[in-house]
């Protein structure tokens, strides 16, 4: 078990050792650990070694000038200049928020980014100036729309944050499709089929097989089969891919470059980078804040008091499961797996950092 | 066959006797024809019998003055007035698309409306002045949350609006769960099962009985069942309920009032009326005009060129089907069910209006 603070020591030291800016390295590690203490260990520090051979091979700008390129009052396109994802999401963020305190709202199309981690930790940025976040970011394409032989879209997620005021913020975070990566990763691992509805094999038949990712299959949408609508998981999906990417000039669909070095970008580029969007909406737009507070937590209340079906465990509110990893992980610690620990001993002997976890 | 004009007549005739004014009766009209046109019968002159009992009963305010109550530059809360939905949500996403052109965003919760019909009209309406649409309303309880028991939300759509160059737009309209309300109505009239993903009974367990939402049932978020992240279709219906009805001071969740005229609202009510959301974004607020048809035709072509899984039709790009159902109409003019005709007629003979469908 490792503190929280001494995660972020470590992953800052790492970054900072790349050449990272220290606030940027700071970003880096607030964000990862961040990812850890929420429970989504898969957007976690386990994704440093793959940033740290980004970076190798040339493909991250260490010291990136993030910038607005095109504004109105209400709206921004952000270029990452090939910053790490995070560097120029939070950014982004931030002026989206900066707009939404001029003008009530602000929407920001960020393009020439990179993976960005958990989509949740910008919409949440927004809830500590009593604003609701919103994020979203494309994906290198391992989902197949409905009908689709291949993969055309990154499992593109959402994440909405809104302050309430006794109880926590309603904080959805969610991928636009029915299974992880991750969690085909570690089904296949154990051997184990997968049901049906979660992907395709190379030829576009259902398939139970959780490693058919790798032998040219896909994910499918959110909904899973045609019957069940997966045409409204792909609306979803290509909503999240137009904004972040047609609106900002990043890539597209199947040109998103891949988020690890040992795979070339697409020889077709449609832009740059991959592309982020992002909003916030001051709650005092919309209600004086006391009473949007009063109202939010009215909501949580009556969905929290819901009648469980039977066997069922009790009704949850967006936000209530990685609320409570985080909690856990602060008081006992974060456990890193040992394929983890390896590939960081690893980075930290390359960069000649001390390793200490 | 009738001819669409025909329908809109004959619908603009029955709005103008109930006592709107000329305006708000040409509203209900297009949108309603619209509905029939795109081949979303299920929100078009179906409706209008229950329209006409909610205003019989003096549930509907026939001269609302529909108003702004907040406002910032890029965001407002609209009063619906209690007005029928239509005319209601035309106007507040007029001020969206007002504000859009003033800071480049416009985003507007209103409250205190009602059945909204096809949320893809007024997510459309952004395309002629070069704006993306963005259009969602709450609806009465017919969902449960991922583990409930009971209905706690609507079927809350989403509608969103993308201007091309070469290409039709992209429109995705979706309800939040799996199957529409009117399917499973078809379902049930031929006494045909369903398969498992779609509705729970009373008690909470998986079913496969169309009309089991008629016995205390409830329809499934998108996604289906836990297994297949339910979850994130709960959390994509919440976002629209709280976006909706919190934001605005309408009713949310379980207190939506119901839109026909045989069922009371509930006791409790947490705002007034049901709530919608609607957001406008100019497109040169992020490219050139130019730039950004050409990219988005480009986005089209790389989805519509995608090759087909075998035995699968082709890939669709969103607003496809609509589209297609839209050409046919105005060509072969729209055909109404007998049981919709028996309804128009007894309309039209209590409005003392010429019936002629």
């Amino acid at each position: 078990m490792h503190s929280i603070e001494h995660l972020k020591d470590f992953t800052y030291g790492i970054f900072k050792k790349m050449g990272c800016a220290h606030q940027d390295a700071t970003t880096m590690a607030d964000i990862l650990v961040a990812a850890e203490e929420r429970g989504i260990s898969s957007h976690g520090m386990i994704r440093i070694k793959d940033y740290y051979q980004m970076w190798e091979k040339g493909r991250i700008n260490i010291h990136p000038n993030v910038r607005v390129t095109r504004e109105t009052p209400g709206t921004a396109v952000v270029d990452g200049d090939g910053a790490f994802g995070m560097v120029a999401a939070r950014r982004s963020m931030e002026i989206a928020m900066e707009k939404a305190g001029q003008v009530g709202t602000g929407w920001v199309s960020t393009q020439n980014s990179s993976h960005f981690g958990i989509a949740g930790y910008y919409s949440m940025m927004a809830l500590e100036k009593d604003m609701i976040g919103v994020a979203m970011t494309n994906a290198n394409a391992l989902v197949a729309p409905t009908h689709s032989k291949s993969r055309m879209l990154g499992t593109n997620p959402i994440a909405v944050a809104i302050p309430a005021g006794q109880h926590p913020p309603f904080v959805a975070d969610f991928a636009t499709t029915p299974i992880a990566r991750g969690k085909l990763k570690i089904k296949g691992q154990k051997g184990e089929d997968i049901e049906e509805g979660f992907v395709q094999d190379a030829e576009g038949r259902p398939s139970r097989d959780p490693d058919v990712i790798k032998q040219g299959g896909a994910i499918l949408p959110l909904g899973g089969d045609p019957l069940h609508a997966s045409h409204k998981g792909y609306c979803l999906n290509s909503v999240v891919d137009i904004f972040s990417a047609v609106f900002s000039g990043a890539n597209f669909g199947p040109f998103v470059p891949p988020q690890v070095a040992y795979l070339d970008p697409p020889d077709q580029q449609t832009g740059r980078g991959l592309g982020h969007f992002f909003g916030a909406m001051r709650i005092d737009a919309f209600q004086d804040k006391e009473t949007f507070r009063q109202r939010m937590d009215q909501w949580i209340d009556t969905f929290r008091q819901a009648e469980s079906a039977e066997g069922q465990p009790q009704v949850k509110i967006p936000g209530d499961p990685e609320r409570e990893m985080e909690q856990r992980a602060r008081k006992e610690g974060i456990e890193l797996l040992e394929a983890v620990r390896q590939d960081l001993r690893e980075v930290a002997q390359q960069l000649d950092v001390d390793y200490n976890l």
